[in-house]
């Protein structure tokens, strides 16, 4: 399935993902339609059409399908069951959301395709969460296995810790307990893959993480060039282990430890926060190729053009605006959200540095 | 006046020009309101409200004035009854609407700014026009002076010709006469100013016309530092006579006579299609800088990052789609316009070359 200039996409998810893919279809001559269960979600301010329904209403879900030439998603927790039966028309699949949206079934399918993971256990009760702790050394985080993101439906679990309040913190829902990986860094590959199978993938940025929340993505990032080429082979393996058409993003700890170099943590089937300096520091960004392989088009260089650093704006970061405009060198992104709530992702920026001879690198 | 994120900005017209500023516009947080009297315009695809309506209805302008927080225009044909009694919300202000929809009155408008224009004589009458013609050698170019664009209600004068033919051809409006100016090159000057009187100019591509509609804009063009810097000085005048807010675009020929270099052909009261390789090869695009400016923001850089020849898809080259996304340092855009015809503009290409070290140039 090959799109034509004028297609509609239709995009699953209405924050400030489907916003900013919604742009980059735009600019291709494509037409976005938003489909999400929130009121006033800021993609819909750029998008062409837009359904408010809940993801389980199969009649509004028939509806939009029926609209729309290819489904995509921008958030890895909406239902399978609403992708079900779209056959080739969702992209990337229904598999990739099935195998994301659970931390334990994720892992084990990475440890499959041939990616370092974490010691890790599943538990669904104080008993299992205790004898877990003693598998692992002790020390641990405890995770939900569904519908966790931006460090929600976590504990860090260590000697001596009351596990049944561990589990009643949690809402006592199936849950897994990892093994702390000690690192050096947090880098992540974003990459992209084309309905014929080519891949390209961007550099891999130094992140920084607090209270769970991505804060920064630095490029160019922390991993040398022979690691950089074993995390894109490792996502490549992915990709194509699902089928995938799309930006997949695999986030990695780096160790330091030479034998165990890269630990995969978790995986995003979307456009991820960490490719968002892709916008401005690289020939194509993440939502272009994001767009152009479900579109069935060939993907744009992911070459790098500037060195950057990506600055998340969460919360109040946002109301700093102002600075960002008037510093050189940086691009400000805003979502357009009305509510500015703490921990609620309001923009980014990108702060570009040229001067650099790029010819040899990204 | 300044805005803030989650302000809307309204604007009249709905064209590739309008859906561009609403992209950029979203990018930086703030709504879009399209105003047209077209059906399915290609602004309302990326718009958060559009209002189909003639813009002689006072009525629906009032409620679109009522709708949005500052008023821009993306095209000069808008009448100036239109956004007349808005104030300072709307930007850049009826004064340019008003210049730049009259020939004669530009001309004189520029002169009066020191910018030096061709011989040329206002006419009514077949009679007129003879008479003109004899004042400017014999040849020259009978334009409306009204309502024209990309080449349209023009024709070429020669000796001998049938005037009351000529002038039959272009409606017997009141209509201009200029003396052709021979030149070695055409460029352009895209400038933004600021609420605050500050401006950012963009290097001036060389442009390549045919059929009265460009096709090729490349940069670096054809002046000298010299040249440079006195079309933007020159161009600065003109935006701060009219107290101009966004972007402005005076089109020059190059001469070659090094007694009068520069001859500026017309002006353009918008974002314009010679600024569009700015999108993807200067720190910040024309649109962004004209929705800056408007929104009383300061103005981004607008240096240059890269060699750029933007290319124009007029009608049926837009077909050829496929070609332009598989090559390498293309940028392809498309306006989502459904209907392909002769003379259309339905997208561009940016063309870029790096590995050029852009430190000392742009």
């Amino acid at each position: 399935m090959i799109l034509t200039p004028g297609a509609t996409i239709g995009i699953l998810g209405g924050g400030q993902l489907g916003r900013m893919l919604a742009t980059a279809a735009a600019e291709l001559g494509l037409s976005v339609h938003i489909y999400c269960p929130d009121t006033d979600p800021p993609a819909a301010a750029v998008a062409a059409g837009t359904t408010i329904a809940p993801y389980e209403d199969a009649e509004a879900l028939a509806r939009f399908a029926a609209a729309v030439d290819v489904v995509t998603y921008e958030f890895e927790n909406v239902p399978v069951s609403a992708v079900e039966g779209l056959g080739d028309r969702v992209r990337p699949g229904p598999r990739a959301l099935e195998v994301a949206q659970d931390r334990l079934t994720e892992k084990a399918f990475l440890a499959e395709c041939g990616l370092p993971v974490a010691p890790h256990r599943g538990v669904s009760s104080p008993e299992e969460i205790a004898g877990a702790l003693t598998d692992l050394g002790g020390v641990g985080i405890l995770k939900t296995r569904r519908m966790g993101y931006d460090g929600k439906g976590q504990v860090r679990l260590v000697p001596g810790v009351d596990v049944a309040r561990a589990f009643a913190s949690i809402g006592e829902v199936p849950a897994i307990v990892e093994a702390l990986v000690p690192f050096d860094a947090e880098t992540s590959t974003v990459l992209a893959r084309g309905a014929d199978g080519r891949t390209a993938a961007y550099t891999a940025p130094a992140n920084e993480h607090s209270e769970g929340i991505l804060r920064r993505s630095t490029v160019p990032g922390p991993l040398t060039a022979g690691l950089e080429a074993e995390a894109q082979r490792l996502t490549a393996d992915v990709a194509e282990a699902l089928g995938y058409v799309g930006v997949l993003a695999i986030e990695w700890f780096v160790t330091g430890d030479p034998a165990n170099p890269l630990v995969a943590n978790e995986m995003a089937p979307r456009v991820h926060n960490t490719g968002h300096w892709t916008q401005d520091a690289a020939v194509t960004s993440q939502f272009e190729n994001h767009i152009r392989a479900i579109a069935g088009w060939p993907l744009g260089s992911t070459a790098r053009t500037a060195d950057a650093v990506m600055l998340n704006l969460i919360g109040h970061d946002a109301d700093d605006w102002q600075r960002h405009l008037d510093t050189a060198g940086a691009k400000l992104h805003l979502y357009g959200k009305r509510d500015t709530r703490p921990g609620r992702k309001m923009g980014h920026v990108n702060v570009l540095s040229r001067g650099v001879d790029f010819r040899a690198g990204g």
